[in-house]
């Protein structure tokens, strides 16, 4: 079954703004059959790392051979570089500004091209939208079928954002980071199972995390598992430790924040 | 002509978060030439109320077939079933927790089956993610023309929430509550014209509202017929009485929240 | 290559409600390939100004024979007319409110037409929500091909709002007034390039605007350029100026607002 091709888009273009719909017509001027998905525009402006958590939570759930737009751009029209990153499921499109540093460090990172054919581009080219102007007809293009290499030469010097790092603390604990705060409050942390069987020695299992001066040790594999109010910490369904309050915004009751250093200590 | 299945979302992921693009991506990986629209993610976090309320302002304009999506799910990972409700013109998916109680009101409701056949999940399930590794596979395996039957056995004891009841309280009156504060500030009550034919007796037709120690008596056909400022009640397009005012927000100006109690004094 | 027809779609209806889903509903059950959309439904509740600005932000990226359906629509119910409006490469369905007004000037307007034909409505017809009822269901018949005669008569007086206007105010100056603020604090004028060589005499570049007792003399390609927290303007993407911060809201640091004046000087 020869399926439409799918482009997801994600930025910080915000919902209320004609942004979003202007690249929506961009992309289906020249790819009339694809099929947008948008996986979030309420990227806080500018926040290149949040914009590149939103994406890993969601990217991995599609088909074979759909495209990632992701424009949360703030040195638009500046010297930085476009670049299409391929990796063996996937195209991603964007500035190359770190957007993608956690595609680097979970797949394997196959060509990655510098975005330079201007034959490509809608025109004229605004300095200040370069989401309509080049990435989105770009993305198109490739959802359409264009070659990757078509669009510009091979660069291995593409740029990294310092994420959250987990390391080791101790023969039996991490140290994390605060990643996000979602819409319910849970605070998702950078470690995961992961990291305990990476970084730890033997069989280990976590015991409890310490935040902000407090101890939580209730640990449940769902949220309705807890008693009303009570904080606890689960593995999310992305992968990582949160920490979360049933019926609560554990953030709220903890006074939690991104960045904010987590430890987690195992048994 | 053969079209595109259509699968409608409601859910209370929010639009910032990566969770509703990555149900998105879960669909169209079982079921590419599904067509997902979103009816909306703001829903209030854990409102089955609002949900049922939600998916009540719209499920009825789509298509025969359309697959109805519903994820507000508060208890999650639990032993709470999953189920799939069939009605003459339409499925609905999600979690048997009351969400689709308005449904049960409005519609002669067909089989409803438990989703227990882990074939169709998506693998490895998340607890605390339903949307993404059960709900949404199952919801475009039905669109994709799998039967209801191949998800699991036939219940009849599926739950129902206690949903703001109208009644009668005199010869010429009914109390109901308020369902819904809309976005304009228009207050939707629990009462419709059907209830005026259904438990009053002989013709009547609506007099007056009060609410809050307040009575309303314009009632006009639509909004632009009150003069500025003016407080009235109409019909309103989902069929209930509506509380409004002209080019203002009727509840701030009347301090009315959902689950204020309504009387509607008839002639 | 035979391509599904597209619907774009702009409203103040927000996507918390389920109105927005309800239209969707009632567009796909007329003509089920369309491929609908979303511009912005967050357009403040019945701001026509609003609305006519955003439409012209995206509706000229859309292939030819989109169909644009726009619902700001404060008078529903009352005897405001519909219209379809059909331009060289679009039709646009919505209010004869003026919402269209910045496409009357924008673009050559071909047929306008009243929409009279009951037989394309959805029935019952609610007097609250044309959306559902009328502009959808009409957008979609156009989309699926019905001629836009066979909607209702031409009609020449349709409406048109007073747009914030620009015009000459020395030699060497021009005054026009802040269409919008978008969500990165930009605040974008009323005043172009086009207005500078169609106003003033001679080649003129732009030398500083004044805004709020404030003068604004960098000028920039794009944002990156400026330095932290300057304030400064260039030529945004929708071919106006806008006034902008690098890394700041230009219109919470300069206290700006929609309806402010702003005066260019030029050399």
């Amino acid at each position: 079954m020869r399926t439409d091709p799918i482009i997801t888009f994600t930025s910080d273009f915000g919902r209320r703004e004609p942004y979003v719909g202007a690249v929506h017509g961009a992309i289906l001027s020249v790819c009339p059959k694809a099929r947008i998905v948008d996986i979030s525009h309420e990227i806080p402006p500018h926040e290149i790392l949040e914009g590149a958590f939103t994406l890993l939570g969601a990217y991995s759930c599609f088909p074979a051979h759909t495209v990632h737009l992701v424009v949360v751009d703030p040195s638009v029209g500046s010297k930085r570089r476009g670049i299409v990153v391929c990796t063996n499921r996937y195209r991603f499109v964007g500035p190359d500004n770190g957007i993608f540093s956690m595609i680097y460090q979970r797949e394997e990172v196959g060509k990655v091209i510098s975005i330079e054919s201007e034959a490509y581009f809608r025109k004229p080219v605004s300095p200040t939208f370069h989401g309509r102007d080049i990435f989105g007809p770009v993305a198109a293009q490739l959802a359409c079928g264009t070659d990757v290499s078509d669009f510009g030469p091979e660069v291995r010097d593409y740029q990294q954002i310092d994420l959250p790092s987990t390391h080791k603390t101790g023969e039996t604990s991490l140290e994390g980071a605060i990643l996000h705060i979602d819409r319910f409050g849970n605070a998702i942390t950078s470690i995961s199972p992961k990291d305990l069987r990476s970084l730890l020695p033997g069989e280990t299992r976590p015991r409890s995390f310490a935040v902000g001066g407090q101890e939580i040790t209730a640990h449940y594999r769902y949220y309705a598992e807890a008693d009303r109010d009570e904080v606890f910490f689960l593995q999310g369904s992305s992968g990582y430790y949160e920490i979360a309050a049933q019926g609560k915004s554990a953030a709220f009751l903890l006074n939690l924040a991104v960045g904010a250093r987590v430890e987690l200590e195992v048994i």
